[in-house]
C-alpha cells in the first residue's frame, strides 16, 4: 500500500531517471507511471517504477526504473491458457543491475537483501548488466534483479505481459499496489 | 548496393544519431547496423539505418534511423505461414517523423518524393510523429515514412519480424542490400 502523496512523489523522481536518459514522455504516459510495491510496503528496498508503451497479445514494450539498490524480488512468468509464459529481454539504459537466474551461484554476488527477505530468494546466479548489456529470458524462468548505487533504468521487451499471473516466491507478495487516501 | 566504405560511413553517421539520444551499444552492436538500401541506390533519399534488439518469434525490438528527409518506401507485412503480419509500434525518440497509412489524404501533407518514385507512394493519411509519440499500425497495413529536417531516431516494437517476406509497392524494390567491395 502506498498514499497517493508517496505516488506522486514517486512518478516525480521517476521522471527525473527519465530525464537524465533522454526518454521523452507525453503528460499523458507521465500520469501512468506505474507504482509497484509488491504489498510489502516498502517500497525503497522491494519496488519498481515502469511505464507500459504497448502491451498486446503479440508485443509488449515497457521502461523499467529502479532507484538505488531497489529490487524486483524473485518471480517467474508461468504459461497461460496454453501460451508459454513471457519471454522478456532487459536492456540496461543507464546505471548498473544485478540480474540473478538459475544457474551456479555466484560467489561474491553483489546484490544485498534484507535478512528478514532473503529466503525467498532461491536462484543466485548472477549476470551484470551496465547500460549497453541486455539479457533474454526463456519463459517460466526464476529471477530478480536490483539496481546498483546510482539506480538503473532498463528497457524490457517482450511477449505479452499478464503481470496478475506472475508467481512470486514470496508468499507475502501481491502483484497489484494499493493506493491509499 | 552500397560499397563497404559506404557502409562504413553511414554506420558511423548513424552513431552519431544514437549519441545524440544517449542509446549506448556495445561494439559488437556497433558492427551490426544494418543499413537498407532497398536495393534503389539512392541512400540519400530511400534507407533506413537499424540496430536489432532482438527478434524472437514472440518478440521484436529495434533501433531505427532516418536521416534528413530520408524516406522508408511504402511496404506491407504480410502474413506468413498462417500468422497475420507483423504489427508494430513505432515510438519516435528524437527528431521528427511523417508516418503515412490508409485513410483520408491529407492535405498539404509534409513529405517531400522524388517525382520519379511518386507513383510507387499510394497511403497518404499522416500521422506525425514528434518526439515521444507512437504509433501502433495493425499487421498488413500500407504504410511509409520519411524523417524530417533533423533525421528522427525511432524505436520500434513489434511481433517477429521478416524483413524478407514484405511486400513493396515499388516493383525495383529489394530488401537485401547488396554490399560490393
Amino acid at each position: 500500500m502506498i498514499t497517493k502523496k508517496q505516488l506522486v512523489k514517486i512518478r516525480r523522481r521517476t521522471l527525473e531517471y527519465f530525464k537524465k536518459v533522454g526518454i521523452i514522455l507525453t503528460p499523458d504516459e507521465k500520469e501512468h507511471i506505474e507504482v509497484a510495491d509488491f504489498g510489502l510496503g516498502d517500497i525503497k528496498h522491494i519496488g519498481l517504477e515502469l511505464l507500459i508503451y504497448v502491451n498486446t497479445e503479440r508485443c509488449c514494450a515497457k521502461e523499467l526504473v529502479l532507484f538505488p539498490g531497489q529490487t524486483c524480488p524473485e518471480h517467474r512468468h508461468p504459461s497461460v491458457d496454453s501460451e508459454p509464459g513471457k519471454e522478456e529481454t532487459f536492456r540496461c539504459r543507464w546505471g548498473e543491475v544485478y540480474l540473478y537466474v538459475p544457474g551456479e551461484k555466484t560467489e561474491n554476488y553483489k546484490a544485498r537483501l534484507l535478512m528478514d527477505r532473503k529466503r525467498y530468494y532461491t536462484v543466485w546466479h548472477e549476470i551484470i548488466l551496465e547500460k549497453g548489456k541486455q539479457y533474454t529470458l526463456e519463459p517460466d524462468t526464476l529471477h530478480w534483479f536490483q539496481a546498483g548505487s546510482k539506480g538503473a533504468v532498463v528497457s524490457e521487451f517482450s511477449s505479452y505481459s499478464r503481470d496478475e499471473f506472475d508467481i512470486f516466491t514470496d508468499p507475502k507478495i501481491k502483484r497489484e499496489t494499493k493506493i491509499s487516501d
